[in-house]
């Protein structure tokens, strides 16, 4: 099956958002095997839209569309595929219905635009838009499959996993190719390096493939096999699987989807001990990734940020002479917070960092960029220094995933 | 002048990157006024390349390419652009040389394999690369200019900005076009009853235009002019801001780049004011948007991340009484966080928000996605309750921007 992707919106064409969509989408249709040959993005505008249509129609078993299945006026994709395969728009009246509940239930009235939004291709499939107005649609026609999106990521995602990706599954089934991939993610060494340790197992291959990429937090080494069923290609990503961890093992943290907040979790979770957070530099983003995780309850009690030095004596009982002897920016500091925001929230563990995430605040002994992480037990208090460059965003993200990589480390008594 | 970009990777299909080359180009073209009308993604393939260049080439006067200018052998794009212009390829010297340099620099001598890098469609002008070892080029043929930029984005993006962008507007000096935007952007009023408020100034125009965006966390108005320059443009837009101003004034928080912490820090900046927060659901989202902002240290204090009862209680003084009479997730609790937090960190202002991100806990009268904030200052405690649907995430970035929001409120002393 070959696809292509049509997204919809003058908006990814002014480039005030980036086309997330297709990555997505792109990602699904590898792990399910079916080659995308190429992503268009048009503006909200019918005979554009119309052109790419016929493009696609020519060379594609499969096209998605998505975007433009909004109320308003200039959300004419609908309108524009129905018109292409030349089917007429009929009002479904239970998509009508869930979009009238859906204002219903936040204590509103549908307004009358909406009801277009109940408008389907006659013999088109209705996709049930869980999070927002507009159904989504599966349509076929002369051995072609059309399906349309929602362009909201929240809207089009759940579509695309609860009812989008079954109905190509069952359709693949006859067919027989499979490409399956697997990332390891790494910490704590360069990509370069990492990129040496295993050079000769990237360069020797062809099936499976080894690429690494360096991400802003880690380091990913992906595998990818192609083979004749799912069985085959997933031993053939074991066996080279295997010959990473053999290199790189100590280094990797998690594989695939997994993050580092997950791994930190689970290693909680199944110790039954829990987790508190002190932050300054990262300003409650530990926090936010921590809480990310679903049921993090179990194991995460809070955190406190603190900004000020005040809420760090205080809350934390940095104690001032510390603070003004090391500075706010310092290990001492880091590691006084640790312990502190442990003993506050009464947790087996916790987690601290400080630092300068800028763009202004640096001195020449203390930069831009200078972060101290740190993280408590009831044993012992470990602390690492990293001095890194970026903006403010990127020495937030950085310093974070410092910080749970410190606790995942002290969990697991692992030593540098 | 209208563009086309054709943006080739094979990763860029399997969705292991966004295409945020595409999204970067969009906003530098729309600048220019030049109108982008489609971006093309294909993989590493010369066949369904040359047919991308096909099609664009019917279409446009300026084709950016960007990606597959890189050493090895599925890097394809000079080749199979100078085959489609009918132009040899030739062995540009200082390119060369600049590649040799480039390697000396970091002690390595050039592998054969990036002398490739330096040939270029005869009559090509090469556009250096500051940061990697592909240059660009510029090239023109009957009437149309083709730039071949590389994937990077590191090196895209200065190569664009120190050579492409001068080169293109002496270009259109001649020209006299220039397309403007502004958004405006509104909380508190769903997409469609905006819409309708507006209608008539959506439905009359061509010049300005007014498009209505629903986004996650917001409701966004994107206003577009074209004129002869940019005094028109601006004026333009300010004439039809004003209007959709009377309209909905009152839901417009920010214009343009600027976001909702943007806006509130602002607030307290100018009043000399602080912040702190409280935090259950969000788990530290608010707090991380707010220290996002450069200098948001002069405002914000601090917040907690009270995840635990124990911690809203000890930390933030919330009654157990009330605890367990109205349950974690009512408006009570969400008041008395706010308060607790503004007494705890001497904050003029606190907030707070308490709810349910779900997937799971919820039961038929606190359901998933319940949410209350809260806002206090020394006079008085506001707070709202909320529903939505959505994902864990979804509702973390929806309560963070409500929580947000009720601030901006009471600081601007603004009711319902």
């Amino acid at each position: 099956m070959e696809a292509e992707i049509i997204s919809v919106g003058t908006e990814l064409l002014l480039g005030q958002i980036a086309n997330t969509n297709a990555q997505y989408l792109g990602e699904r249709l590898a792990e399910l095997g079916i080659d995308l040959h190429r992503v268009t993005t048009v503006g909200d505008n019918a005979e554009r839209l119309r052109s790419a249509l016929e493009g696609a129609w020519e060379r594609a078993d499969l096209i998605i569309l998505t975007g433009g299945l909004g109320p308003t006026e200039d959300d004419l994709t609908k309108e524009t595929v129905a018109e292409f395969l030349g089917l007429e728009l009929v009002l479904d009246e239970a998509a009508l219905e869930h979009i009238r509940c859906f204002f219903a239930r936040t204590g509103r009235t549908m307004p009358p635009a909406n009801a277009k939004q109940a408008l389907i291709p006659v013999g088109g499939e209705v996709l049930p838009n869980q999070y927002g107005t507009a159904p989504g649609v599966w349509v076929e026609k002369d051995g072609r499959i059309v399906v349309i999106l929602p362009g909201p990521p929240f809207e089009l995602k759940p579509m695309f996993e609860n009812t989008v990706a079954d109905k190509l599954r069952r359709r693949l089934a006859g067919e027989r190719k499979v490409i399956k991939s697997r990332v390891l993610k790494l910490y704590g060494i360069g990509e370069s390096h990492a990129e040496e340790l295993v050079r000769d197992l990237i360069a020797s291959q062809t099936n499976p493939t080894l690429a690494p990429y360096a991400k802003e937090t880690e380091i990913q080494f992906r595998l990818t096999a192609k083979a004749a069923s799912e069985e085959e290609a997933e031993a053939m990503l074991a066996r080279l699987e295997e010959k990473v961890r053999e290199r790189l093992g100590r280094y990797i943290f998690a594989r695939d989807a997994e993050t580092m907040q997950e791994v930190v979790g689970k290693l909680l979770s199944v110790r039954g001990e829990s987790l508190a957070v002190a932050e300054s530099c990262t300003g409650g983003l530990v926090a936010d990734w921590i809480t990310n995780v679903p049921g993090s309850s179990a194991y995460f009690l809070g955190g406190v940020v603190a900004y000020s030095n005040a809420l760090k004596e205080k809350l934390l009982g940095v104690p001032a002479s510390i603070l003004q002897e090391e500075g706010p920016v310092s290990s001492a500091v880091a590691e006084a917070m640790a312990r502190g925001v442990r003993a506050l929230a009464g947790a087996d563990y916790g987690a601290a960092v400080t630092g300068l995430a800028g763009p202004d605040g640096g001195t020449p002994e203390k930069p831009v960029g200078l972060v101290f992480v740190a993280a408590a037990n009831g044993q012992k208090t470990v602390s690492e220094r990293y001095e890194w460059r970026g903006s403010r965003l990127v020495i937030k993200r950085r310093a974070a995933q410092a910080t749970l990589n410190l606790v995942r480390k002290l969990i697991l008594g692992l030593q540098d």
